[in-house]
């Protein structure tokens, strides 16, 4: 496995590697990796001759009241399970080689980025779509790979990538959860032993979303009082937001058709966990 | 030479190339070619493989006051001159192709973007760095051909260049003037026979203020004086701005030195015509 720290040296071996005919899937990631990053990366592996990944905790994505300098981080543990699933690139840059001091550019997808987990993070999504707009130039992937735990990134990413033509494909994967239903994060190291358990109540209460759709409800704000009564079963549990949007537009929907999905955002203490699920009415 | 109208193909077709290991040069214009853009495609044919160049009134990059459906069209005289200067392929598509009805995107890099043209022309930059981004993912250059005539929009999109890494190396041309010095621009069609006279004020001015500095003089103040006052000379000319700045950063720059740049925007009636002098102290 190789280790890559300059961004010079990741594009002459993506360059060499593409020469060469060979196909590069990447996932960009922010470390800590859990078995929700390592699922993109067998996907990776398995659609690619190459599989490439990048460890950077982005800085431009976090507001000064953020986690950036907390955000966790293990690089030995996470080149060990990079290795162990197979990554033959891993791309880990510091912050100084990825923004210079002058630096002035920025990627942005409008509307998109300003609602849902944006609202609350106005510049969140920029910060994310012109970290993996570097990312993309750096490692030239032939495809990439985004799990849809992130779903609102995704999405937007997959945005991105069509507007402005990136020759990428980007590959959206399910959510994996912990045994008990809590969908996996970096962050879920954050949680008390109490607040691991209050939070079963996200996965639990869009269970119960997905069970209103299947009994014939259609109308969004039924379903969201219903997700919004049952968190609040919690006391800790202090709701960022519960919306149903389309899945393609992420457009608030009133009434459910086609493809749509249930979102989430719930803190419990200083810990803001998202969820989701998409259903096809 | 190859006439090529959808993304889909031009993508197709430029990753076949490549995987062939031959380099691509690409000048994209909004065509009416001139003598200008000529010398960057015999640039793109002598240090590449393959030289490409786009033709493609861009709508983002006018603003609703501006000549986007007047804009000079001639694709016919277009592709011969581009025959006669042996380009390889045109990407003419049209704007349907390169902007879906939901279109999102935006590449944008702040402060130089704000400044000289873009102060009277606020959205034009972001219109440029968005296409521009977009053709580089279409065309996949190794290296594109800009002319030092639109000198802030070749600065502003080396340092998009250099701030998202895109894999392309960035070359700025000089600037090619009618044999009586006025700058050749597309636009300069729309001059009357009196204001293309008048109009051979803006490269005098310029060189002017190029004369004070080589007998010494280095506050920008007392040359831009100069210079505006020698333009004032000629009644219908409407300065929109002269200024001098860093010709890296584009900021203003009260005592020369180094690497500078005398730029104005001066309008003869409804043509506004822009120039600029690189002076090294």
């Amino acid at each position: 496995m190789k280790i890559i720290r300059k961004i010079n040296e990741m594009q002459k071996h993506a360059s060499s590697l593409k020469r060469q005919g060979l196909s590069i899937g990447f996932v960009p990631t922010m470390g800590y990796l859990h078995e929700g990053h390592i699922s993109l990366m067998r996907q990776a592996k398995t659609d690619n001759d190459i599989c490439a990944i990048s460890i950077f905790v982005n800085p431009l994505q976090f507001s000064p009241r953020e986690d950036f300098k907390s955000y966790p981080r293990d690089i030995k543990r996470d080149l060990k399970l990079a290795r162990n699933a197979g990554v033959d690139i891993v791309f880990f840059p510091d912050a100084k080689e990825m923004y210079d001091a002058d630096f002035l550019s920025e990627v942005y997808v409008s509307k998109m980025s300003g609602i849902l987990c944006g609202l609350s993070r106005p510049e969140h999504f920029k910060g994310v779509t012109t970290v993996v707009s570097k990312l993309f130039n750096i490692v030239s992937p032939d495809r990439a790979y985004f799990g849809q735990k992130d779903f609102q990134q995704a999405r937007i990413i997959e945005k991105m990538v069509e507007d402005l033509n990136f020759p990428i494909r980007i590959r959206v994967m399910p959510i994996i959860r912990e045994p008990d239903g809590l969908a996996m994060s970096s962050r879920n190291v954050y949680l008390s032993g109490r607040q691991r358990l209050e939070a079963l109540i996200l996965n639990r209460a869009l269970s119960e979303g997905a069970r209103l759709i299947r009994d014939g409800i259609r109308q969004s704000g039924r379903i969201i009082s219903t997700i919004k009564n049952l968190i609040s079963t919690v006391k800790s549990a202090k709701i960022d937001y519960v919306e149903i949007v389309d899945a393609d537009t992420l457009k608030r929907k009133k009434l459910l058709d086609g493809k749509t999905v249930i979102l989430l955002a719930v803190k419990f203490g200083k810990v803001r966990l998202i969820d989701n699920k998409i259903i096809k009415v």
